[in-house]
């Protein structure tokens, strides 16, 4: 039955793309404005400032931050996906594809949250608001991962529309009610993104998928394609944790902190990776993902004085944690709680962005004036305004509380908009043509290429084996 | 009879290689020196003008968007080019030759034009003359792709020294005489490259090229290296456009520009490439090339005050011509005209270079000091000097007065250098050896390998089809 | 004999990574902190140092560089090593696992030595002190490419801990007791690197390495993604001369020495190229590594007045004496001397680091207060303190000097540290399976994959010749 499913999206993808683009011109027009750093003004600006170079200006400080997050986004996140042996048009493609109309979604949802003037009801976007929309879309794309090779370009997009729009209510309840802090995301991208995911994962859960197991794994140049974006995320996440951490110590804390962690969750992953294997051989898979998982642990304490062992401790554990994951937890939710979860986002992100949040959590309450000085708190909390007589203990709470909105808008956020991509108007493909590209996209070599083949030598004769 | 065409450059390409580089050398010991920036007299430079912190060395505006740039050049055009399915050495390889040289060549022809100190008769050169070199080497690039598996190394090293002399000159005229703004390049770079690459192919015109067809495709993981090139120009594009733009407001804006013009052209070439397959299948060669289209057409606009949702409007159409010109132009220019462009870079950079050349005169006639303020509006246009009494009337007439330099210049100087290229004395490779990286390389691959093949089961029997 | 080896190394692989971490984790609680300006006191620091923006935080003078050797550390040598057919995961992998945890411990090591406070007894760590952890690793990594494909992964992390060890001595004793310069490392990163690696590899000779010829070589892709290596490698090289220059002209010019000393390279790295075959045809092998050359080379002298086109010259000289090695050397060295280098470190490091050091010398010798200024040459020389009465001269021998250090520790050194690797318990390969990534890796496809076959058309038939 599942065999006459109709992949056609030649009406629907055109008609998405575009009707959406058109509504983001128009709501960019009535809403979105250059904000005083990066309009022509700014020369009154810094007049009226007294502000005596053009160096002050924020996109000096953000802008390599920035470029680093987007390489992530687009590289990063985009060919870490291409592991599988014949969806990398799909992996990079749709990545590109959702991301791109994600980080516009995105400046109109966290602008309406964060930073609506009341007085003009414009927007006013500068460099941070883009490190912003980048964060946004890395949630969408995090969930991406879980349904990878299993759904259309046009679910994806309906997918982001609705994540996008979580997300920014799931980061204004955190962010600003709670006055948690999160720079790096732990909860609000990560906890968010992974549970996203899963959820969605779990309702479009297909029973018969075994039926495309052929095309399920990889092959040796598709692995080798994937540590490229293994590589980016890992290189560059010091700068994803750091893009909006404060000017200054800020920056440069939240710099070597994931720098540190990252290093440590290399060693235990390499180390359990090994161990879970007969001869000690390690797995790809281990290597390409919990690599990772320091740097999603760090997201929220990453800007505190966690002090540079600290940081060490956090990547131990999470490399252990994550890669034991990948051996125990993910055949378990498939089998068990019925969660196929393609890329293992569940280890990757899920599990350690809840570690970071409560790492945030405790190291928050844990603060002192004397490690932080008096003001050097007041900065790294923000403890001023409303917020001004808080305590660490009190923050801790806070941080925890967070956390735990995370996950309730990524379960419940993500069983619904799962029953929203369940309608079968999408194009989403039959059980036994997952994972392949030629549902999608024009692939010029022809469908029976020599991968699917072992060629093996046997006594004299040499025998075909199809795999 | 093109069959015993002689590929042999053992003479011509070290003779080549060796004379220029001894001729730079000697050109540079002449005229090129450390500007006040980067010479150890600074120290001096920054007591006599006040300058309290190194910070304010011109290096911190722009070398993180230099390095962006310079990624583009090597790792985009290279790897871009690489969708062939055996051209990549030549792809990657080639481009990283002529870049090297064309380069140098560049930081000479563009410091006698633009920065020879009359005092002295030296060309003092810093990180902006770093840049613009590799936006002059850029142009020749772009012509690259039009000629990309159908020229010989000599050839492109020939093609290069014309190309950044013209360069050198246009954009003399452009920029210095016309006073015209293009800080990204629209008209300068990808008007003029894109122009003189097509010139070239047309003079160059192979009538049975059709001969090396079973070369001319792609494979699946060609394809996917592409989409490094794709992807680190797309995501680079905003430090492009904004490398040489003003410190601080124009630099900033000329960034959110771009990336939001790029994320809207994605939607747009996805809804084209899927509506042109019968069942809305998408094509790579859309989407590692028009994507970018939004870039180059906000070349010109992207430091002026455009608007969020104008970008997005520009990004907009873009994605729909470039994407149609790759299902209607390309067809029709190599039927009809008689051009061959192997990359589209008519489709890439030719016609959104004119669309952005265009987009820039408009906004630039419709600039006023209620949008820009009254100092903004001089810096952005730089109306001082000979230049302060311009209306932005005139300039937009300047603009539009650029942009056919623009394409004269790229269309008979390509003409006048495709004729030099014909010569028989090149070493190009005949007709049914085009696109095979074995003409110029040591590839250690049998000829014959598996790609060739496809291997098909039929019945209980195995049938080998030679493709 | 040799094919009995054991190469299981799922015991002694998971405890040296976890009880090197423990080891890293104590280490880092008793003796790293934060320096000052990464510290929450940092705007006391400001405060009592009349500092009067965030902005003059040295993050923001070395982080770009930092992410950009940060890059050339796991992409670059990770990719460039990947050229060999069958040997990519170990290439990327095991660099990714050996950097991860060098820099740990260079960050210790270099501590100790360099930035041990006297006071408190602890080490203060900021963005410098990465990029110098970063460096140091960079020497392991180029060692590695001597013995590629040939040792365990617990070989390489031995080789690891010894050679930071080494590395943080020589360079204590060249930098601080000789107060050489060498901001780049020509001497303390490539030539020490270089030699390290080679002696190790002349103690690990194997004789019987024939025996998997078969693997040695690259395939059509294998050679693309080492190509991703040696690119970014390339375009980031300037970021790597420059890292830890001094702020303002002096970062500035060691960018702009090293952007032309490495475009030289390149064509000339071409022409001998060319001239090496019987028809001009380019190996992949020279344009991989030998266009490296004059980065190497320029790592001491960048920093210096050089000029323009001094850097012009070094880089032409580099190109061909690098590819020269590629061609008479290397054959030379593994025949005569025994020294089998996978990867030609000694042509892309050891020769052009020691080249390096001799420029380097030559031009501290050259260098005159005329050129410099008198305070230019105090601050690029940092003939200040105990080195404020020295000459230009006496600078030029006793950069000479340190020359020789780097040289002495890295043949001594790896001498002593390979003899150590030969004890018959790291689970190195035998002869028959170097080079093969089945060794340590899940490879997922079958061990007789289409590449090890040829398939050829003969008349009418189809013959299979196994490779």
């Amino acid at each position: 039955m599942s065999s006459i499913k109709n992949t056609n999206i030649r009406l629907t993808l055109p008609v998405v793309c575009f009707v959406w683009q058109i509504a983001m011109i128009i709501l960019f027009g009535v809403f979105i404005r250059y904000d005083e750093e990066s309009n022509t003004h700014w020369v009154e600006t810094k007049a009226h400032n007294n502000i005596t170079s053009d160096i002050e200006n924020d996109f000096y400080f953000r802008y390599p931050s920035f470029q680093d997050v987007h390489v992530m986004i687009f590289v990063g996140f985009g060919f870490l996906m291409t592991f599988l042996k014949r969806y990398s048009f799909g992996a990079v493609g749709f990545n590109f594809l959702i991301a791109s109309f994600g980080l516009q979604w995105a400046l109109l949802m966290q602008g309406w949250f964060h930073s609506l003037d009341p007085q003009t009801g414009k927007i006013f976007i500068g460099i941070e608001s883009l490190i912003n929309a980048d964060f946004c879309v890395a949630g969408c794309l995090i969930a991406y991962g879980a349904v990878l090779g299993k759904v259309s370009p046009v679910q994806l997009l309906v997918m982001t529309l609705f994540g996008v729009t979580l997300f920014a209510v799931e980061e204004y309840i955190i962010l600003n009610l709670l006055h948690a802090r999160d720079a790096g995301g732990s909860m609000v991208i990560h906890t968010f993104g992974g549970y996203y995911g899963l959820a969605i994962s779990w309702v479009l859960y297909r029973p018969n998928l075994h039926q495309s197991k052929r095309m399920q794994g990889s092959v040796y140049h598709s692995d080798t394609f994937a540590m490229i974006g293994t590589l980016f995320l890992w290189m560059f996440w010091p700068s994803f944790n750091s893009a909006i951490t404060d000017h200054g110590d800020g920056q440069h804390r939240a710099v070597i902190n994931t720098y540190l962690g990252l290093a440590s969750t290399v060693l235990t992953t390499v180390a359990i990776s090994s161990l879970s294997q007969k001869t000690g051989k390690l797995d790809m898979v281990h290597i390409q993902n919990s690599t990772l998982a320091g740097g999603v642990a760090l997201g929220t304490a990453a800007e505190f004085m966690i002090s540079p062992y600290g940081a060490l401790i956090v990547g131990f554990f999470c490399g252990i944690i994550s890669t034991m994951g990948y051996i125990f937890i993910s055949p378990f939710l498939e089998k068990t709680l019925k969660i196929q979860d393609t890329c293992g986002i569940h280890n990757l992100h899920a599990m350690p962005g809840v570690i970071g949040g409560i790492v945030g959590a405790i190291t928050a309450a844990a603060a002192s004036e004397s490690v932080y000085g008096k003001q050097g708190l007041i900065n790294t909390f923000d403890f001023t305004g409303d917020f001004k007589d808080r305590t660490v203990l009190t923050q801790g709470g806070y941080q925890a509380a967070g956390m735990c909105v995370s996950i309730v808008f990524g379960v419940v956020g993500g069983a619904i908009v799962g029953s929203i991509l369940k309608l079968p108007i999408w194009g989403d493909p039959a059980d036994e043509n997952c994972f392949d590209d030629e549902v999608y996209w024009e692939v010029r070599e022809p469908a029976t290429h020599p991968l699917l083949f072992t060629i093996q030598p046997l006594g004299g004769a040499i025998v075909f084996d199809l795999v």
